[in-house]
């Protein structure tokens, strides 16, 4: 008997659905991408789902019901923006046990629904059950996009540029602040959390944002990445991703992977170096892309898009450029769930 | 503080959701069918999506892994065909205990397999996670139709003629059966379970299929349902949907409603009224639909399908005519997991 745990998330996942074939003529792309591709004729149907356990993606120890909703959204949201693909509708499935209450679900559903208005997304169907002990939470997104313009994992090229938005590394450290509060809080409960100041970080873990305004930013300036992938495993995760399905190798600057000085200060405070943190941390939701090099002058002038990096021959490997000068393996850590 | 057991499930959902606005002009139809519709053109994207939980919708101790993948990809495809509609893709998204191995996994992904090659649909994605305890198999079902032959709940009128497939009643008294034997079990672990010669009633409870062949013999004959629902909670409970969506009353023959005769039996052996078990008994994914009286004659040589009453004008009330000629009002009972 083979314990889960030694072929870790991806590899089980492949083990598991490697048989299966794709036979249908509309099923453009299957596993292994942020969302299946589903042919509509001149537009694709893009379908995406995640599903979200309680004592494993969260914990209500410190996450409002409400957030944890919006959050539940915003993360599939992001699988069909890193196709560059509209998401138009979502459906929502909840288990959950009898300690919950109608007003505790209200609270999660005035989250979802504060998404779908601000994402407008249309809420379209579900299932409600119930479980015999704590929450678990399965969207499914579904979008659309033109053909022609859905960005795949594959379709990087040596040489292309390597694009990250927003900033990296806050999310994991917002989770490490809620984290020590917990912990504090549980072993003396007259201890109010501490988490003034910390608004940044903290709302980075628990109401993360979609980059929709990335994917408008592309079609305004014609834009289509090389290729795309959403980073909630961490940036060394999802560029081995990238490189993997591409067929190639990459270079990543370490003065190119943007972290917030919030981030920089706290890691430190935590003793952790930032830049792990940036690499490996996760839950960020930014788009990680890579661009034709011919295409440089279409982001140039795009608020909040770094070069972090170029992408390689694939016999070159995955490497980190330090700030020092040093050249390193780049290690995809990302999440151990199992 | 509100118990989420005094609004039921359908209320449940329906408190939840019933704030959420349509605002994409391709959301066809939101929530409260079998699937939602997405319009793509001339054609629509059907999408539906359920959740099954250890413990509540099943028990690994008279459930093979591989049946219950089977059954999981199954009955999200009866909700495509309850639209009139033909599945195409789905997405698997199972969270797994440690204790789960790997072979047990390929057990249940070889079940997940047969079902996909059977219906013709390809898993096209998905997402496998850890869970504390237990596991939670949820399945998104996208399938297609001509925008002009998706039936609806809400297209019935008075005068419409009731139909229902196949036989009801058997996956519950399955069930019973599989529920007898554990507890024998229980109580003596020496005591082998005594299955023999109730395969049929077994198989319609761990093996259901879904009704692809009344969808294909619908079009060979130009048929369009007025309206139509799979029969997951029993005929009682699923009447009651297609009334209130169509606004309309219902009268249902007892002598109408195929139960198969072992079916019959076993009933009897439990001490319960076959026709109870038939009306609310469930998960036998067969469907109910309706049709206009002018179609009598495309339904006529179909076999399989079965005249069970009329639909009636709404102050008629739901009612249940017996074989002994008595009138009752009909209870939608349906399962309460809550």
């Amino acid at each position: 008997m083979t314990d889960v745990n030694t072929l870790g998330e991806f590899g089980l996942i492949e083990h598991l659905t490697h048989s299966f074939p794709l036979r249908q003529p509309t099923s453009l792309k299957g596993i292994g991408d942020d969302a299946a591709v589903i042919d509509c004729g001149a537009r694709c149907a893009l379908v995406s789902t995640d599903m979200l356990v309680e004592g494993i993606h969260f914990d209500l120890a410190y996450t409002p019901l409400k957030h944890l909703g919006y959050k539940a959204i915003v993360v599939n949201l992001s699988d069909i923006y890193a196709m560059n693909a509209h998401p138009k509708q979502v459906l929502v499935s909840i288990a959950i046990s009898s300690k919950y209450t109608v007003e505790a679900l209200e609270e999660l559903y005035a989250g979802i629904r504060a998404a779908c208005e601000k994402y407008e997304v249309d809420l379209v169907g579900g299932d409600t059950t119930s479980s015999p002990r704590g929450m678990v939470i399965s969207v499914t997104a579904v979008g659309e996009a033109e053909k022609k313009r859905i960005a795949y994992r594959n379709g990087a090229r040596p040489g292309d540029l390597i694009c990250v938005t927003g900033d990296l590394g806050a999310a994991y450290l917002g989770l490490q602040i809620l984290e020590r509060e917990k912990r504090i809080w549980q072993d003396n409960p007259s201890v109010q959390p501490d988490l003034e100041g910390q608004a940044y970080l903290i709302g980075r873990q628990l109401k993360p944002e979609a980059r929709r305004d990335m994917i408008e930013a592309f079609e305004k300036n014609d834009l289509v990445p090389t290729a795309m992938i959403d980073i909630s495993d961490g940036l060394a995760s999802e560029i081995f991703h990238l490189c993997k399905q591409s067929g190639t190798g990459a270079l990543i600057e370490e003065s190119g992977v943007p972290i917030h000085p919030e981030a920089q200060l706290m890691a430190l405070k935590f003793r952790l170096d930032p830049i792990t943190c940036a690499l490996s941390g996760g839950e960020d939701y930014e788009l990680l892309f890579t661009i034709d090099p011919r295409d440089t002058d279409k982001i140039r002038f795009l608020p909040d898009i770094y070069i972090a990096g170029e992408m390689l021959a694939p016999d070159a490997g995955i490497k980190l450029s330090t700030k020092g000068g040093k050249l390193h393996d780049l290690k995809a850590q990302g999440w151990r769930h199992f």
